[in-house]
């Protein structure tokens, strides 16, 4: 009898695999971190040993849901600013906070936002910002995957004097988590209207250099446009294409002020795309053209942004929120359905994190899964498992975070910190946020 | 010293109040129903004397939130169907259940419709449905307030095979629940498109004669508009004014397609406008203008329609939702602010309900309230509660639920009812309803 570390029992497995298998009282046999088998229970105890036998009752297991854009640090910034014209919000209150930054805020910061992604079902995300090797040791502490990169402005952080200084800060990330499991890099300039070709340049340039891939803000806004076409002659996409960014592998935030044929052009680069619907409404930036997106047959993975402009880290509200905007957009109550929304979460999210184990429960793919209580009032009836992923569950349904066949979250309790303790040093720190922007 | 009830004590109680106190460490006493005193922990516990002291410790107390338009027993048909057209949605999946439900699975739905409402902060609610009286006995046992009415349609329903049967239906849960402190009546025509001048006119009178307000959806779609013009020579709102429907105390659910013309008309009969922003996208039925309504100066309560087009009834995804939507809507980020959207959650919900009783904390009013646990990651920092509650909390941080001083819901538990024997009969349902939806 072949032996498995694990055996995970639950109610409902929904597998997102080749053929989408839904699973009836199912299990999932977990060993060195992988899949080793899945199947129904029955099957499962009679072909498996494990070291530990762990029964979820009435549970739905999905596949951790991977959040492509983010700015984890900015957790501590929830509430601070909202309901502003995009220039106060930036200028008044973000700004004057982020210049005061330390690395032991950003820790503080990330670690909060990661317990937030563990508690709602989220394993990976792709995050951008300053101080990132403190954003990458947090992830170390909280246990769950990060694609992370030092932001590259072309004017001084709170981290990095200069452009030069930020790259450098990715060089020595690689050279610290090369070969890491779960912590990768990426190069990651902040946007186009934040940088220069030169430094843009130098971005691409490193990124050949060490094999990184990109992220990028991309045509976020109409006025990102403007002001694009008025110092480099091009639209955002076009300026990136001529630049040569296109020709990494890379991923870009929002892409919401874009033609058909720019569509076509990221296509061709296979470029994926992270729609951050909940910032795009907050921030009135405009609606993606997602539908349009995937009928060019692009990959389209889930973002929530910094909680600053959300405020929450849920992929679960993304995934409800792209279904239900997109219909509206397009005026069809059939557009983006659930299994377009859940595909987005999980198997784009995977391409987004440029790892191909993530996304589905098969063997030989990443343990990393979550656990829905099916006995919440929302999640009643159950006629169809997709649909009360997105539409019904908020995230707070997660009762298990597993990564690599370890958990991170059960019931309350996060496994590899004293959350209880970091609580009160973000009470300790309200403040002193609160003054640094101008409200205390 | 005098006496009360219960003394609640929380970290944080957002009154509502006419100042919009927010009031640190805090407590509220409560006696026979209705708050005596609110006040500092400190003042509180020196002027009080409490047969009960319940510590909700790091919890913030707000306002029970309002649902000013839902179909509660449609809960049974949550994922049934989903990301259909409109047509097809109602034909093929919708009406085929509704025409085999009986009371028993009206009654059934309905408590889990409940249960979800008071897990997720919901205390009120106005009900539009089939055998309103089993959905009556259901809110009686889960123990929220309701306003409820028998829906009046030109065609049979399941329950009434005439008109005039729903209205006599509806003539019998008024001697029924006259005079009841929960539970109310109110006249419920479906729609224009559903009914004729004819019957209307009855609703109308019925109103009149037994002084009842009148729920209707109203100018959902352009669809409603064109067939309106074709059929009565009027838009829908003119229609029903020249009927001297809006000369009663009513709450209009949807009002989407709506000109400035005609909001000046529904303002100036103090028309409450119910807004479905869930529904309203999941259908792709458009945008209501919430913006120009608040100008206007009109009462704007929020609703989430029923299950099978939300799928969720929680009425923090539907404020969120409304300040979101609103400022992509208007392309402005100051737009329906955090501040707007709890307003229309709380206190235009008290108007749409009829009882100015609810949607705030203060001496006299109702003891309905409800606690979010502030421990939960997504609800910290805690630099502004109103931005806490409107766009961080998903509602399932729920910790406690409270209608008339009487708790109808704690950690996990319903009170009133057995919420495990509930799962069990609606579990032991689903194939059937899958059955009549065409699907097994």
């Amino acid at each position: 009898m072949p032996h498995c570390q694990i055996l995970l029992h639950a109610a409902r497995i929904v597998t997102q695999d080749a053929e989408r298998h839904v699973l009836d009282s199912a299990s999932m046999a977990i060993d060195h971190g992988l899949i080793s088998d899945i199947g129904t229970t029955d099957e499962m105890t009679r072909r498996w040993q494990a070291d530990t036998c762990l029964n979820l009752g009435k549970s739905l297991i999905l596949p951790g849901l991977i959040n492509a854009h983010t700015h984890v640090a900015m957790t501590i910034l929830r509430g601070l600013a909202d309901d502003m014209p995009l220039m106060d919000w930036l200028n008044k209150r973000i700004f004057p906070v982020e210049h005061h930054l330390t690395p032991r805020l950003v820790r503080l910061g990330s670690l909060l936002g990661f317990a937030e992604m563990l508690r709602t079902g989220t394993t990976a995300c792709t995050d951008m910002y300053i101080f990132e090797a403190d954003v990458l040791e947090a992830a170390a502490t909280a246990g769950l995957r990060c694609l992370a990169g030092e932001v590259v402005f072309a004017f001084p952080s709170a981290a990095c004097p200069t452009p030069t200084a930020a790259l450098e800060a990715t060089r020595d990330l690689v050279s610290r988590y090369r070969g890491h499991d779960r912590l990768r890099v990426a190069v990651m300039p902040h946007s186009v209207y934040t940088t220069t070709p030169q430094i843009l340049a130098a971005c691409r340039d490193l990124a050949a250099e060490l094999d990184l891939p990109l992220h990028i803000h991309l045509a976020e806004t109409p006025e990102e446009t403007r002001v694009c076409l008025k110092a480099h002659g091009r639209r955002p996409i076009d300026y990136c294409r001529n630049l040569g960014l296109l020709e990494l592998p890379c991923s870009l935030a929002h892409v919401v002020d874009v033609t058909e044929e720019e569509l076509a052009v990221l296509h061709s680069h296979n470029a994926v795309v992270v729609h951050n619907p909940s910032s795009n409404m907050k921030l009135a930036s405009g609606t993606a053209p997602v539908t349009s997106m995937l009928k060019h047959g692009m990959t389209v993975a889930l973002g929530t942004d910094g909680a600053a402009s959300n405020n929450r880290l849920s992929i679960f509200t993304e995934m409800r929120r792209a279904a239900l905007l997109h219909k509206l957009h397009t005026a069809n109550p059939v557009s983006l359905p659930a299994r377009t929304a859940f595909d987005m979460a999980t198997l784009a999210g995977a391409r987004a994190f440029g790892d191909p184990r993530l996304g589905s429960l098969a063997p030989g793919q990443a343990a990393d899964c979550v656990a829905l209580d099916l006995t919440e009032p929302n999640m009643q009836p159950l006629h169809n498992e997709i649909s009360q992923i997105v539409y019904s569950a908020t995230g707070m349904e997660t009762r298990l975070t597993m990564v690599a066949g370890e958990i991170l979250y059960q019931d309350g309790r996060f496994t590899r910190f004293d959350y209880p303790a970091l609580c009160e040093e973000i009470h300790d720190l309200q403040h002193f946020l609160r003054k640094t922007a101008g409200l205390a």
